[in-house]
């Protein structure tokens, strides 16, 4: 394994150092946490957005953090879910008295602790409302979800969430429209090798020189098959079509993204991108937006996933509100 | 090999049409060229930036058009500069008629290419100027570059001077704030694995899992100096002091670029910023502004770089002022 890292088991503490470090007028680390929090945090008269889980999907989350997105992140270990406690932490720093809507990837872990957190924060007289993302549509159950899981599409929740709070919107209100973003939003990933987690100081699996993996998390965990390499186009194809298969998208406008896994040149995301377009087109899908880059990662595996957002015009404005976020910015 | 493409002969083609597709309100290709322009070039009474270079180095340089950045970038195949022609287009679409000015980072091809380029368009009335990055301070000369090589602090330039132009300033005045931005922008790089260049279908050179390679390029030529795996804060410190040693940056505010080559994890580049962070403190130097992810990449190498840019109050509000590039966006 090589990696730039001083120790593994610092490597969580010494990122959202690096994080805070890195904007200082923008966010500032909780004491003794691993919370990330907007620096004006709590934001008054707003719902606060919290978000987080396992690290090793940075930018998610706390690159997510600024006005008109997430108002904190929570950061537990490489893909291990933050403890209840982190998470009480975040909900209580941003709470303004408006309440907190919680956005959960579909993991076990951080569904359980996440939940157990709110709990904790009502048992305080925080009002807290929460939307669990499950956008994946490879599989119904995977090792560590019950029901399908949440990949890259949460990034649209948190922008989209982000904004309406940002605008004043209610607990109630953020919770719906998170819902209605959950509801329309699917994606689809695959990876050409898998990623080493610090920690365990080896792959998580192995991929030989001529396979790819279909279907893939983005823990490290496998995906649901294993085939012989493809090119871009049948890689665009099959991924965009699981996802058009899953959902009827046809009239809409929708927002795209092709996400990198991380290790995954941008170069290779635009090429998918070019055959994602040209599918849509000839489907009569109209593309209103594109993103094209890493927004949700799992570490240095290379591979990319695809997502749609079916898009309503409150869904439209709120996509476009702006954003300060350092790995979002409208 | 295992690579998201189609056929490496085609692969610089289909990235610049796959980039045309996902930004299409905002940039446009030019017909049978690889050269992407803003939407509205020309843009009445701006110079027009034009910047470019053999590709795989996304999101340089078409991520960074928009308002208040590039207005044009040439993509040469993978490492390989643009022809002259290919340039002459891209100037000829941003002329408005205040002139165009051009970032060449410093490598042979380029340089050679991009000034015939700048001949030809004069030759066809258009006044161009240039500037040619050389940010790198691990080496004089280099297997491509007659003195040092350009890398990531180039985005720097795109960035300054595409807001002084922005804001209406002359050719000469962008020219001389660029100079400036050059005079005080240094970087220094390392890696832990090479690339694959699509076309050869092998890494550039082999490193063994206990070796790093410092004073790296961005065209997978090989670097300084070979030397055993250290720790990230070994690693900050070592691309840092290089820096330092080669200008003095005391007393003055500085903005930080934390890049990183493509395969490196962003939890990685973030342990490393934590460590740059203390070391320029340590040093005294005030750190204005930081920038940490991916801004110029070597395709999936893993490894990363450090850049410092000297700052006076000019080069502050340019850097501050509004871009909409879509990997730039302030």
């Amino acid at each position: 394994m090589k990696k730039i890292i001083n120790n593994p088991d610092r490597a969580l503490q010494e990122m959202v150092e690096g994080i805070a470090a890195a904007y200082p007028n923008e966010v500032k680390q909780l004491p003794e946490t691993t919370v990330i929090v907007r620096k004006d945090a709590p934001v008054s008269n707003k719902v606060g957005i919290v978000s987080g889980g396992g690290s090793g999907h940075e930018p998610a989350h706390a690159g997510y953090i600024g006005k008109g997105m997430l108002d904190a992140a929570v950061s537990g270990e490489v893909f291990t879910s933050p403890t209840p406690d982190q998470v009480l932490e975040a909900i209580k720093a941003v709470d303004s008295g408006k309440g907190v809507f919680l956005v959960i990837k579909n993991y076990t872990g951080d569904v359980i602790n996440f939940d157990m957190a709110a709990e904790l924060a009502e048992a305080e007289g925080i009002e807290v409302e929460k939307v669990v993302v499950n956008d994946d549509v490879a599989v119904e159950d995977s090792s560590f979800t019950t029901g399908r899981r949440g990949i890259a599409g949460t990034v649209f929740v948190h922008k989209i969430a982000g904004a309406i709070a940002e605008q004043g919107g209610s607990l109630q209100e953020v919770k719906a429209v998170a819902e209605k973003v959950v509801e329309n939003v699917r994606s689809m990933g695959m990876a050409l090798t898998s990623c080493i987690v610090p920690a365990a100081g080896k792959p998580s699996f192995q991929l030989e020189d001529n396979e790819m993996e279909i279907g893939i998390g983005i823990h490290g965990e496998p995906g649901i098959e294993r085939k012989e390499m493809a090119t871009a186009h049948e890689i665009a194809k099959e991924l965009t079509e699981k996802v058009l298969n899953d959902r009827d998208f046809s009239g809409s406008d929708v927002a795209v993204m092709v996400n990198g896994l991380g290790a995954t040149p941008e170069m290779e995301l635009y090429i998918v991108n070019k055959s994602v377009q040209e599918i849509l087109k000839e489907k009569g899908i109209k593309v209103y937006k594109t993103f094209v880059g890493e927004y949700m990662t799992s570490l240095e595996m290379a591979g990319c996933s695809v997502s749609l957002l079916k898009l309503d015009d409150e869904i439209k404005s709120l996509l476009n509100a702006e954003s300060s976020a350092p790995a979002f910015r409208i």
